[in-house]
């Protein structure tokens, strides 16, 4: 099942290289006009194709979304800008529509020219290929990540998609890696941005692998309005939807052993806790600790201590998978070791840090570290 | 050379396990009052011997300093501050002090009790054993540094030594690691705080291997106060030593395989080109880059986008071992990756980051990413 309205397309053009075969360019047509929202990296330096994109959204109305991995089309200046125009003219005039009517979406190698002509050559084609399976179009997205990501939900009559790439590169505060959510479901523009923003702050701005923020991360989001169905029945798919692709983004994280979920309670406002969580998710302490299912909880206790919230070190418990590990800032009584490296070792851990009795709360996800992490990032490229 | 009124002795007391056989407690002696003053960690959860040494620093004078390695007495509630006053207590008796003129530091695992008993038992001969050779003293405290860290200066009459230890958990916004810092220049104790705290600010808070702080991190600084020196001359000298201890430090860089320079420049502010250079220096993947010599520099400019300065693309250039890689924001004309990917294979790297036309620069020293960082901090203490 799939939104009405939307149909899907992927072709090789050899974006990275002429020698690479897999589908790396994409596209996504609404038949008519569709709602658009979007959420951009916070990064100062954005790609090309960002900052078309952002433009394009704040109009309200598209009709396509053009997606190439492979390249960037980041730090290449006026020509990147120039590049990008060129290829939405060419996939609006091969599908008759206007070219501020597509969207262009770019992921991979920062810094290098798109081969412009090698795309062109290969847009007629991908028109051509339209059809109603979102997958082509998923796996022409991806870089490192080792599955698409796809996930259908319905809302009453109406049905909501949504198809991201991300593996590594992936920190709060950023929209995400490249994300696309369709609906069918009638709404405004409004409505479409709030439900977005929302869940986006708690899911895509709630991950982190590495915590590096990209120059090209943006989630679009269209609905082709074609469905009545109630809006709170399809805010909540939406808001899942999202969900599920932020945690299949750490799921797949680069090199990742585990996936790891940090709950932090009891901190007077929520974005206090978030804070803290994400400074426990980003040390690379902590990350290789899991990674060994080393038991050595005074890295979590440290990371908890130089994160910017102000803490009393007195007033916080830690559980893992369970199993309370610290109390009243200690550890607790009848703790053993042994105990700890064997919760571990499982695939999943949930770390649950306590740090008072205030309401504020926030979960966040992250990975551990790995070799495999060091080297698929020292060869990502040469 | 070392300064005059200053003795030193280390013990093995087996304060990790009794089957460690190296030197983990360690005794400097000072044979008069000595001026002290510290800079301590700024993470909110600190040890207890960093609680008790900020205290006794605040006094003013001390004789002696006793530290040990193998456990980091932190997260041990009242009775880590007990256990360190025993400490204190039995050194002192031993040398005929007050129990406050003794100043404690410990380095290693959080979170697990001192094994009081088998310190105790050692502090005799620890104080029968006291020498003038100060690398008695800086292997005792020595945890995963594969070599002891000693810096020596002449100062006019007046001698500077200095010692440390750190390999990993190195983050700015922490005074240090565990560091003495030893002159026997006379002075008052606010030239000698003021020149520790500026000196501190320039080196180890411009030093990072992994973003992780301890809650243990403390620089102590003393002087005898016997020789007399012009105090510019005797600055300039602390100076030198405290910057060749940290720089020793990220050469020691857990499981480092380069020495990286980050120099800033053309910013607002010293302290934006600062950001800047920590954002960069912090990025898992640019460290991974250097790590396997990836010439993908457009890893440093998303972190340069990404650091809270606010910067423009344009402004921007890059150049790595005198090889201009950026110009304007973009790839500099003629560059080839294979030049950058040859320069990547230096053991030691410089990048110089010019974000603009300010007069704001800033110097911060790190290291690359490896496979043997994570073994290191996988396998720590399983």
């Amino acid at each position: 099942m799939i939104p009405s309205g939307f149909s899907f397309s992927a072709v090789n053009a050899g974006v990275k290289s002429p020698e690479y075969t897999s589908d790396d360019i994409g596209l996504v047509l609404c038949e008519r006009d569709a709602l658009v929202a979007g959420v951009f990296t916070k990064n100062r330096i954005k790609a090309a194709p960002v900052i078309i994109a952002q433009e394009l959204v704040s109009r309200g109305r598209i009709r396509a979304v053009f997606a190439n991995s492979g390249n960037a089309n980041a730090c290449t200046g006026d020509s990147g800008i120039h590049d990008a125009h060129s290829i939405m003219e060419s996939v609006a005039g091969h599908l008759g529509l206007g070219k501020e009517e597509v969207i262009p979406l770019s992921t991979g190698v920062i810094g290098v020219k798109m081969p412009v002509e090698r795309i062109l050559r290969k847009i007629p084609l991908l028109v051509q290929g339209l059809t109603h399976d979102p997958e082509v179009f998923a796996r022409s997205i991806m870089t490192t990540d080792t599955f698409p990501k796809i996930v259908r939900k319905q809302a009453g009559r109406a049905t909501v998609l949504g198809i991201a790439k991300g593996a590594g590169m992936i920190a709060p505060d950023m929209a995400t890696t490249l994300a696309v959510i369709l609906t069918d479901a009638e709404m405004t523009k409004q409505s479409l941005d709030t439900i977005i923003k929302s869940a986006v702050e708690k899911t895509f701005n709630a991950i982190t692998i590495d915590g590096d923020m990209s120059t090209n991360d943006c989630l679009i989001a269209l609905s082709s309005c074609l469905i009545q169905e109630e809006l709170s029945i399809v805010s909540k798919a939406i808001q899942e939807t999202i969900q599920e692709l932020a945690l299949m983004i750490v799921r797949d994280g680069e090199g990742a052993t585990k996936f790891v979920e940090i709950i932090v309670d009891g901190a007077q406002r929520d974005d206090d806790a978030k804070r803290i969580g994400l400074s426990v998710a980003n040390s690379l302490l902590v990350k290789t600790a899991l990674f060994g299912a080393d038991p050595n909880w005074g890295r979590i206790m440290a990371a908890v201590g130089y994160s910017p919230v102000p803490v009393n070190e007195t007033d916080i418990s830690i559980m893992i998978n369970g199993l309370l590990i610290v109390r009243s800032g200690q550890e607790a009584e009848g703790f053993q070791e042994n105990d700890l490296h064997e919760k571990l070792k499982s695939k999943d851990i949930q770390i649950r840090i306590s740090v008072g009795n205030g309401t504020g709360s926030f979960t966040v996800w992250t990975t551990d570290l790995s070799y495999a992490y060091v080297q698929i990032n020292a060869e990502y490229r040469t």
